[in-house]
């Protein structure tokens, strides 16, 4: 076990890891791992992930054609063309949409050319309609002269046959679907969608959908952190509420670990349950637990497992926390199985907001404080939700979060703060 | 036809509209359109809009909980203890997971709780395991003092019966879902997804399915435009690719307008395409075209209509000018049409980044400056992608955008500029 030399205090709990170095723990031991690839249709393959490199077959375009509506001209025709000294091109033929122009350009003349026309041969550019003036039925003033290529996309400007389109490792976005249709790729190989697991735990939790009664409390979790996953793309199996009972739990455990590629239980903030957690991990298979509590608040009682290529996580029963800890840990770790390559770009965007009111916080900690966004003469102001992590309703008021680091005591207000948003 | 007042310029031009004006007149109309709504379950409600306000019918939670491992005690007791001088009570009972407590608590005694757990009657706050010293297995030293209500979550803390969870016309997110769970909703009202129609037209246009052919070029629009608007949480319909044959297009046209909340056609850049466009607009009916050509580059030739309370837009052929007038016109009315309410916080988050390479812009235009993004020594910088907007390949190796303002000529080398991400 990675943190066996962990020190532990009176109450048998080890030190805390910070934020950073255990996200560095887990995510280094899902860098080498083998994913399962599909091959799928366009249709179906926004926002999965590339399992290998695509090379454009052909060229796009595949020939050259008119960004304007214009006449299609050879450039050495027009040269020092000007409105008082305009250039006479006698007009031979017409570009119609869809099929390749007939004949060829000779010096001296054009052709009429819509916006995306296919260029005549011998044509090197286009002149705007705008710097025309007819003459009549068989010839047009031309009054600006244009350089070789002008208004023209050529053949392979968008994208040349042989080379890379997308890389291996890559989501998908709208645009990337876009260049695929474009160079007539309709089958891609991706990384199969990761599986999830959730388990909730404890025997005062019951199912939503179950009247209340005294002493049971609902199953918000699995709620919210379903939810969550599908944002990522993973498909969930629900394994329910399982007794905190050693056996049960473990058989559940084992099997959810068996059947998906990442499991999160939750509900159990109490000593007794964080102990099941920790046992059922270490007995589940190698390394076991990598990372028991973090610098992380709400968060700080997770329980960051792996057992044999499969996470396991331990989340706080608290909602909040439970979501802070999908947040910091799940999801990374569900990017790195989902294959998207870290070598990619992923700024995480946020908006800079007027913090409201002072906030305190302990050293050593890194404090996620949940916000509520107004606009005050144009500028964004942020209004701390002050409410403890069991609250769920203090998540679904706020728009958004800031951080305090573990090196800050706390800002004030007044302060410029980066608010990222919950979508 | 609300722009019929607008002058012409020599080719029969329109002049432009501003961007955010067009934007206003589009949503304007949209304002107070009335939306079918559905009722349905939560486990399928992520990222619907509720139709109704949601109120709790019962406290959450339901009774005062501990939010600590600990003894469940009467604070009064405790008032004064210190480590030197602890307060000492007798531990007469046990609070278990999931089942109310049995008895009341006495003055001088304590009840040993997990975290969760229900407070016994008369105990009004919970000291910390942390703060208590073991005497034997009935009696326990308290060595701090606490209030009232420490550590403990109330009845109705979080949320109370008669409050409003949730408003009319929000979308919910994970953390609205959960709230709902912890209320005990599984059921929720809300505003049928909006149904988008997809036209492609242009007789050089073929399905990206097909073999290459001279003069013919892919249906790329259709594909990103689709993508786009499932991420809008849209339901698309694709019409197929249509001749731009007059009344072949116009019926199709008014079949999707008939068929769908929302309507849009791609592909004619060229003159006669675009006169098309407009006709079969204004034939469609009142009021008709609102808007023909923004300030907007790329992007300047939408259309943009509403013909009996559907709005149809005519987007440019060029598959990145497409793109971005989807995001600044086709987006806002998809949300709109979900019924979400534009009093909500929309917030666009984006990242600061130092800009690589001076940028000209003309005056009286929004320019969308599509760039990569790179970290140099932990700060973003952005290059610009140069390229046409015919060239989906510049879309698909773009991380994101930064504006250049109409009334700006261009932004210089080093500047920070604030880029959005294309997710």
């Amino acid at each position: 076990m990675d943190s066996a030399n962990q020190s532990r205090d009176m109450l048998g709990r080890r030190g805390l890891t910070r934020v950073a170095e255990a996200r560095t723990i887990l995510l280094d031991r899902l860098d080498n791992l083998q994913h399962p690839t599909e091959r799928i249709s366009l249709g179906d393959a926004l926002d999965r992930v590339t399992a290998e490199p695509i090379v454009a077959a052909e060229d796009l375009p595949p020939a050259p054609r008119s960004t304007m509506d214009g006449f299609a001209v050879i450039a050495a025709d027009t040269f020092g063309a000007t409105q008082s000294l305009p250039a006479y091109l006698q007009i031979t033929g017409e570009v119609l949409m869809g099929t390749p122009p007939e004949g060829c350009l000779e010096r001296g003349s054009c052709y009429r050319i819509p916006t995306g026309g296919l260029l005549p041969d011998n044509a090197d550019s286009v002149v705007m309609l705008e710097h025309t003036v007819p003459v009549d039925e068989t010839m047009v003033e031309v009054v600006k002269g244009i350089g070789s290529g002008t208004n023209v996309i050529k053949t392979g400007d968008d994208i040349r046959a042989g080379v890379q389109a997308l890389s291996a490792g890559h989501r998908l976005r709208p645009s990337d679907l876009g260049l695929l249709a474009g160079l007539g790729i309709d089958k891609v190989v991706v990384y199969r969608r990761p599986r999830i697991g959730i388990i909730a735990t404890g025997d005062e939790i019951i199912d939503h959908r179950q009247p209340s009664a005294a002493g049971k409390i609902r199953n918000i979790n699995s709620v919210t952190l379903a939810a969550l996953a599908k944002r990522c793309g993973a498909t969930v199996t629900d394994y329910g509420i399982v007794s905190d009972r050693e056996e049960i739990f473990f058989a559940t455990v084992a099997r959810a670990v068996e059947e998906t590629d990442l499991v999160f239980f939750s509900g159990g903030s109490s000593v007794g349950v964080r102990d099941l957690g920790e046992r059922t991990i270490e007995r589940l298979g190698s390394p076991g637990i990598l990372v028991h509590g973090v610098t992380l608040k709400p968060g700080k009682p997770i329980i960051i497992g792996l057992c044999n290529q499969t996470p396991v996580f331990g989340l706080p029963g608290h909602p909040v926390s439970a979501m802070v800890c999908f947040d910091f840990f799940v999801r990374p770790a569900v990017r790195a199985l989902s294959g998207e390559r870290a070598g990619d770009c992923h700024p995480v965007p946020s908006i800079s907001a007027r913090l409201m009111r002072s906030i305190n916080s302990a050293a050593g900690r890194l404090d996620v404080i949940r916000v509520r966004l107004d606009r005050d003469q144009g500028q964004w102001r942020c209004h701390p939700i002050l409410g403890r992590s069991g609250a769920i309703s203090t998540m679904s008021r706020a728009d958004g979060y800031f951080l305090i680091n573990e090196d800050s005591q706390g800002l004030a207000e007044g302060e410029q703060v980066e608010v990222y948003i919950y979508q």
